[in-house]
């Protein structure tokens, strides 16, 4: 079996390593455009062989593709051309609607399973990837009824040895959702950046920068190449979110300007019920979802 | 000597434990007017005895006030009150001009020593408490020039035994500057967390919540106790910080729905340089304070 990993940064590297560690493949050929990358995730040992996008692909039995969304969206067609007739290609994109978009009438369409791991770091590059980088996450696959039954099979046996857990949904509800767990803290997490950068006497503040400021602005680290296409991607609902969460800001900061200071405390007090929610270990997280999602389980 | 601690959660605590691992002291009495964290602290071994507040602090040479600011506000007065004529006071708030202004005709104000930890996790209580919680940290000391140098010397010894660096300022400049770095990452923590608890499907979203999303509404967990007070004491400036988050916020909010594209890709690479900012390891840090403040080093 011959897998091709498209993209080796930090998702397509990691996934890698666990197919590796799993002992699910030997050898893994890379494809990347960026030279370097290429180069630097041989060297790794992340992959054993660098090819060109189209020797690679065509004699592949399944390709994954990790890159951003905007490169997704314009080699999805191509690499559907260029597969064996019987071979699989899923893509670990963010955003899902527009790429699966552009396949929707291609004769290969259900030999791609839309695939999207909610997991990642601000890191980017093969230097990035590491081992167990998926593991107790969940993993979504979208439109499942529309990719044949072997290729679903064969995606959903890759993301389980990775060690995540699958929700199922339509490629909207997944875009909506997403836009508020990941997108939303990364648009967020940019602004705050941007707003303390902003300020004139920023050297004081950053010396001053504490473990809360740091966690609560790690994201604004993410690279522009991945997420400037997923908010294009994503951008209705993206606006959305910001626009709730901008609504709720607005609220706290009018309470406290306007010394409702009850309203303070109630706003505080209802934030804190996240603790509750977020606290759930993998199991709970499994039997929540069964009440949302069909979910193949291990 | 005698130290007592006034407040046994997560700064008080800790602090009680790297003091005694660093030999400062070999017994420690806690104060805590909630009997259960009293009797927690003393199991765990973070204080020796545990004393009401009159009979405690008449008799130290030291005492640390690690409690909620506007308990702080409250107390600081009768704790000046009643220490002996050369004992030390120092108290740990988040927000500082507003105790400060209670005690600023105080007879006893050169023995009061304000100072402000930058170091804290979402946790609270004495089993929130560990050594090294202050670790590379910053400690701001406020007005020290209304500090007697015996008292002023006496925390800089403590802090340093921490593992703390100092950086010293007005108060005003404390709170404004702690507005940025600290309480807006607060505020902006709650505000998603209302935001996303909003949402009719947010079971769906809570199952999902990714990495990115944990950290970043990680500080909505910490206690509106603590929390509520510091917004109120240092309204203003929370309040300016707020309205500038929601700016940038709004900017990138308009520039994504009016498909301005360049503006976004701008807004994610100019908030991309918070990587190179807050890459810095202790020693830039503190070289990098230098020129900010008259900083005190080991």
């Amino acid at each position: 079996m011959k897998i091709t990993i498209i993209g080796l940064g930090l998702i397509g590297g990691s996934l890698a390593i666990d197919l590796k560690k799993q002992k699910f493949v030997s050898s893994i050929t890379g494809v990347d455009i960026d030279k370097k990358n290429a180069g630097e995730a041989l060297k790794l040992g992340l992959v054993d062989k660098i090819e060109e996008l189209e020797p690679a692909v065509s004699g592949s039995d399944l390709v994954i593709i990790a890159i951003p969304v905007d490169k997704i969206k314009i080699l999805i067609p191509k690499v559907l051309d260029l597969i064996p007739d019987s071979a699989t290609v899923t893509d670990m994109g963010s955003a899902k609607s527009e790429i699966i978009s552009v396949v929707k009438n291609h004769p290969r369409r259900k030999n791609y399973v839309p695939a999207h791991p909610m997991a990642g770091t601000e890191d980017s590059g093969p230097q990035a990837a590491f081992e167990g980088l998926f593991k107790g996450k969940i993993c979504i696959i979208c439109d499942q009824e529309d990719s044949g039954p072997q290729h679903l099979a064969l995606i959903e046996k890759i993301i389980h040895l990775t060690g995540m857990d699958i929700a199922y949904m339509t490629s909207d509800e997944q875009d909506h959702s997403t836009a508020f767990v990941s997108h939303l803290p990364h648009a967020a997490a940019y602004a705050l950046a941007n707003a303390v950068l902003a300020k004139e006497d920023r050297n004081i503040i950053f010396d001053l920068a504490s473990g809360g400021f740091r966690s609560t602005v790690r994201l604004a680290k993410s690279s522009s190449s991945m997420w400037h296409p997923i908010f294009q991607q994503n951008r209705n609902y993206v606006v959305e979110a910001l626009g709730v969460y901008i609504k709720h800001l607005t609220d706290f900061k009018e309470s406290l300007e306007k010394k409702d200071d009850d309203k303070v405390l109630e706003l505080i007090t209802n934030a804190n019920k996240i603790r509750g929610v977020l606290a759930g270990d993998n199991s709970s997280l499994v039997r929540n979802m069964e009440t949302n999602f069909k979910l193949y389980t291990k």
